[in-house]
């Protein structure tokens, strides 16, 4: 196998590290529009590990697909793995195609609201682009598995586990994502620095919210919608959470059975507050505006104003939480809820990767997949969600310890 | 009388407008680095008075000092008028000088917050950098009239009039601004489009706040201190108000005797929020970012990002008001709490002058001490505030019915 990973952000960053312990791959490109970026996760894992030569560095413009191919071509690669924002999604996407490598994202094709009622109607929803071709990449033998970091990703595959093991009949299906991080200042000071990707954060929070219903098909509600306090695993404690657009809820109800299925994230007010007034100012927006003679996007400006999630780490205490809360009939037929989760705790991934928990948690997933594919356990054609695979193999690889595994286990809570 | 104006935003705009119904000078030159901004302003001029070449537009670049002496002798200007952000103000002062030109301003050179204690001690004060060099504009025979708007400006104006006709003893000075303006978007909906230049709003309100007593000099304190709820007149009611940096603090003492001085803004909530929110996420700050390859200053895209504040007149409606509070003894030796204050209509500028209020009522200030100046009732040499000019041919002016006149009357409430 030979990635090609376009992005060396802090998912990028961290799934390098983690890769870098796997034997899987003959060859890992890390490319990003800042070579020097790249060239840091190198060095960083070349310094950790002693590679020699597995990891190379290479620059790529990815809202560009064929530099996008051409660079795929160069390295011939097998799978080009997708860890930049998601406004490049369909330029990788495409470009990996035209290159004939298989294809893995986090996050999908971007959605755009309902004309006139972007509240309650979806216009084109997440991952509409990508479904689109997928005639097409069937047609070629190719695989794009999309959605497989945590959230899309690990959540969809305890979708399958629940759905194939534990229940007959599934009510909801409601990923439920929540931390007890914070981040200080070198004086102590607590600070607000996200722990994920600005631009995505905001794009998925002010975004109309959907749902998806058995008899209804998918929906939208306004931002911040049916608000509910769940009680989080590991002493992280309850959080209040909201609806939020994610990519689960269009990936979920199109291989598992189930009554309705929902993403909530556990924002907090203070965040709330921030992505209203974000709102309110038009800094969410994405379009460039011309500030002093400059074309500039005015939330690019907001990412770049925080500090880089990839280097909060060293500053950041607590654990973060992604799951997802199963309700129906269990196999005996008797009322069950269940919360599969997958903790993570800030301190060890530091320590053993140097890489803060959410990036870390959301790179570890792809890594895990890749493995899966490399060695032919995971296998499929056309444009797939993580719940088109069997859960078994890919929980049993996150969470056998190393160095079989990658350590890092999962939980379940009957409730 | 031959200005050279610096700037054709709001204030500038409506500046231009105001003159053009008056006869002392023979040329207004508008300058601005959007030239076409300049012109609009000559043209709208133009269309509403068949002014006949009194006004011609410029491209400057106001951050260079040599520019603006360079124009202003081009036009062999006597005055310049500085109607820039602030961060200009010293090169257009400096600008000013060198070409051997009088000088006035609405908003003095920046402060910079004591390094050690922002909230208590003063750093660089407002105007410190101008009043640096006022010997040397004294030696000159040279004018630098600074702070004359509307606050500072007007409220130092009143301040001057209180201590010459109204009181025999001064308490506490205390500028209090308050509006009830609301701005509606096309459909109908209630918007946040402030009524001033945001850059501006974020300098001042997110600074340490400063207040100056007779026995402890100037002093600041943590930003939104001291909340009070102050009533308006004129059917704009209670408004909260908080202290907020400004110039009145560093003008009025320097002038008038007064045991306190103080400035109080009427942010309101959601303003407060907002500005806390910037602060919180670093948009505030002035400095550049590298932003995709280009470098911005995040509080020049915040600015950039809302509605031109020259722009929202027509959709906005309600009153603004500027004025002083001013407690102590009255002329007979008794109590007295007299607030003098200057109301503005939105409806009514956009009718005479198609700006809106707020700018408005900054702009026509400078106007009337550029009339005094022409006709000699006001002259000085030296950096001078308002306060160090006689009061009554200002409120005069203001307040006469045009033509003689502004047709801008003031009023004055014992409480």
């Amino acid at each position: 196998m030979r990635v090609l990973m376009i992005g060396a952000g802090g998912v990028g960053d961290a799934a390098a590290r983690i890769a870098a312990e796997r034997s899987f791959f003959e060859r890992w490109v890390v490319a990003d529009y800042d070579v020097a970026r790249a060239e840091r996760t190198v060095r960083a894992v070349t310094e950790r590990h002693t590679e020699e030569g597995r990891f190379v560095a290479a620059q790529v413009d990815a809202s560009d697909a064929a530099a996008v191919t051409a660079l795929a071509r160069e390295h011939g690669a097998t799978h080009v793995f997708n860890a930049v924002d998601p406004k490049f999604t369909m330029p990788v996407f495409t470009g990996a195609r035209a290159a004939g490598a298989d294809y893995l994202d986090m996050a999908m094709s971007l959605s755009q609201r309902h004309p006139e009622q972007p509240y309650e109607k979806v216009g084109v929803m997440l991952g509409d682009e990508q479904f689109a071709v997928a005639d097409a990449w069937q047609a070629d033998g190719r695989l794009a598995l999309v959605g497989i970091g945590v959230e899309p990703g690990l959540s969809d595959v305890f979708a399958r586990y629940a759905a194939d093991h534990l229940f007959s009949e599934i009510d909801e299906l409601g990923t439920r994502d929540g931390a007890n991080l914070v981040v200080h200042d070198d004086e102590g000071n607590e600070i607000f620095a996200p722990s994920f990707s600005m631009w995505t954060t905001i794009e998925e929070c002010l975004n109309p919210p959907v749902v998806w219903e058995k008899d209804r098909g998918w929906f939208t509600t306004p931002p911040f919608s049916e608000p509910e306090v769940f009680d989080f695993p590991e002493g992280i404690g309850p959080v209040e959470c909201v609806n939020v657009e994610h990519e689960e809820v269009l990936l979920m109800p199109r291989w598992v059975d189930a009554k309705r299925v929902t993403f909530k994230y556990g924002l907090g007010d203070e965040f709330i507050t921030i992505l209203k007034v974000l709102n309110t100012l038009g800094l969410d927006r994405t379009e460039p505006i011309t500030v002093k003679g400059v074309q500039v996007s005015p939330r690019d400006v907001v990412a770049a104003a925080l500090p880089d999630p990839a280097t909060i780490g060293p500053r950041m205490t607590g654990k973060t939480c992604a799951g997802l809360f199963v309700t129906g009939a269990g196999t005996d037929g008797q009322p069950r809820r269940t919360y599969l989760y997958h903790v993570v705790d800030n301190a060890e991934t530091m320590e053993a990767y140097g890489a803060q928990c959410v990036v870390w948690q959301t790179a570890v997933n792809p890594v895990v997949a890749l493995e899966l594919l490399a060695n032919g356990t995971w296998k499929g054609a056309g444009v797939l969600g993580p719940e088109a695979f069997d859960a078994v193999p890919f929980l049993d690889l996150l969470a056998a310890p190393k160095p079989q595994g990658y350590g890092s286990p999962w939980g379940m809570e009957d409730r």
